[in-house]
């Protein structure tokens, strides 16, 4: 199976929220968010295994800002790591003030997909060719997740 | 402040999975369940609070089993833990065949809320008085989790 | 065909009012309450016949008080009545101030179902197992409203 | 006050049956249907009141029939009676096969509203000006129900 | 085939404007009254066709007025101009304030649609029975705007 | 007021297709393609103008190829043209298979929106600073249609 590099999966998503969006205070629904944040990883592993791919695990996630009604949300997914049949993938968001283009970093989080044949057994994803320090060290970071996430439920 | 029981803002929600909640696959959708497990986890912080409460992070989200269109989604959210001002609440969520009255645990999460006051500023929560050995193994359980994601984030 | 209590398909449904489910005035919709009311209902039904159940009528919806955007909407679902394929389900619904506990019923409903087979026909339910005074009651109650039902049907 | 007709506060909705309304047999959810009962009702309410009108309660909603996906499901909501704050509406849904043409009655609702001045307390609503012996009907057989709702309400 | 009239297809569509609907200022949002546009026209032309009939394009839409949260929309679609398997609709918008009965345009579009057969291809519609000298006028604008889109077409 | 390029308010937006998206077709619905159109066009409009901007109206937009349920939808929405308070926005929609990561163009869309200030009133917007043969050609085009619709109107 020929590699795939992080670049052909990533995934670009961009929303405005509306009040339908919003909670009892005027502010984006947390639900909301981690809704739109499976939708953009989902894309990028579908797009990486070339096969369907459902959420396994969420490692990870924090909501460091609120994000007001009126604010555009702009979400950036890529793959991580891979292994056999799962992957890791990370998702950035940010939200922007249209009308002065202020922007900053609200949420992130990590997320590992599993890709599904049409019959809905896991099925083997393409290797990931790294082309960047960053894309080296976002690779290692994840196999560490993985690691504590697997000591982790031996414990438990 | 008077503490409050583990059961005082226990929250129960039951969903009936539709097609407008299904992903391509006819299951339901993850970003979907995320959305019910946020709502059902922030009542309940909510509740224990007594002031609006929202999500600042998610710590370890597990999807073990699929869950189809038709079936019944059964969540249980309650406080494991509480800080000064914030709280970790855990949800379990379980998928039932309403037909044989099947059902397992199809998902399980640790969400952490911070109680805010009126003007948007962190409020202090009330402590929690523990009634079992199972709640106080819960706060155990929390506690190391809030150690680790404390000693991950000084290592970043 | 064995036997079903009361407590078996008993339904708990809770619901946050975000400003989605709300009317021009702020308050929760009524079109959206009865669509909550009327998933709750379902779910019993479905839970005791062992069949996907549909409505056929309501028998009676009151609305006491309006519910505000940011409260909490708990809904009780519970048979009160079986014939051959036909089923009522009672529907009481609560407001919940999430910050002060205050709770209030604001509306309540009797809705009946048919269960129905694969093949979409009206099939037999299970017998309802009654094991209480206030369950002896509501089934007097139901087999009431449904000999009213009735005669004003001969009437028309 | 100056009288109102029917025909001033008569309303017609149209709506597609998508899969997005549909449930797990691919028919229009029921909790679906009576939003738009509501809304239809609700709408005929606020024109003749000239006031935000809610619901208080149904009297009697019965389903007939199955609407599948596909096809369009047309409401027509008129007021049956006026009182000093309270008006009845009925309302007939009716489903149709779009290729075809063909047409049938698959429900009827009765509800009755309050209308609400801006402080939300209830305000009075113009009379009812009935101009054809089946709008007079109407009015009779709205007043038999409301006689009958007092008499039950007096036994409970 | 047998010819159809106007008023054999026409569509009238009446919706709540509710905070869902709404964006950031209060309004409805121009993309969800597009949404309701394409209903109506999309019903106007199953009807005409007798067969699912699918947007081709939008030849001008026009939004005169906002339209506030509260208020009603009134959508009114007709079938201007059929060709072979397609045809051109005419949806006008209108606002109205349910208080006051107060009401304007809001909207113009026309939008041409194709129907198909069950496998998906095109296939003929039926012809158009004019029956009033604005039908006949609506059909020469509908027709005079087609030519000038096959001519900006050759241009491009 | 200093001038902004192109690329300063080019928007990307990426959108899954899921059932709730479909048509009774199983492919996704005009409407809510149109919807996911205006966004895109109005956060592009909004960025340019820093302020916030209505849509006045729709040029031309065709479909020309359906999208499938599971699809992922890829919508580019760029300024083509702006004047003293309006601003034409070109977008571009294109379908892509997930799994080969096959894309086409579906759609294409030119709209006119309205920058308008805190009050409601239409406002200045920045000129454009062109940057390449592209931008300019698409200006020109913009400008043409600009006078066609003007002679249209005094015709009409």
């Amino acid at each position: 199976m020929q590699a795939k590099t992080v670049a052909q999966s990533r995934t670009e998503m961009t929303e405005l929220v509306l009040p339908s969006d919003s909670n009892q205070l005027g502010k984006l629904f947390g639900g909301r968010l981690m809704h739109w944040m499976d939708l953009a990883a989902a894309i990028t592993a579908n797009r990486h295994a070339g096969n369907v791919s459902v959420t396994a695990s969420i490692d990870r996630l924090e909501f460091f800002h609120a994000i007001q009604v009126g604010e555009v949300v702009h979400l950036i997914a890529q793959i991580n790591w891979v292994g056999r049949t799962s992957m890791e993938v990370g998702v950035d968001v940010y939200g922007e003030n249209m009308d002065t283009g202020e922007r900053r970093q609200t949420s992130t989080a990590f997320l590992t997909f599993v890709a599904l044949n049409p019959s809905g057994e896991p099925v083997e994803v393409p290797p990931l060719a790294l082309s960047s320090p960053d894309e080296e060290e976002r690779f290692r970071a994840a196999e560490t997740r993985r690691q504590d996430r697997l000591k982790s439920r031996q414990k438990a």
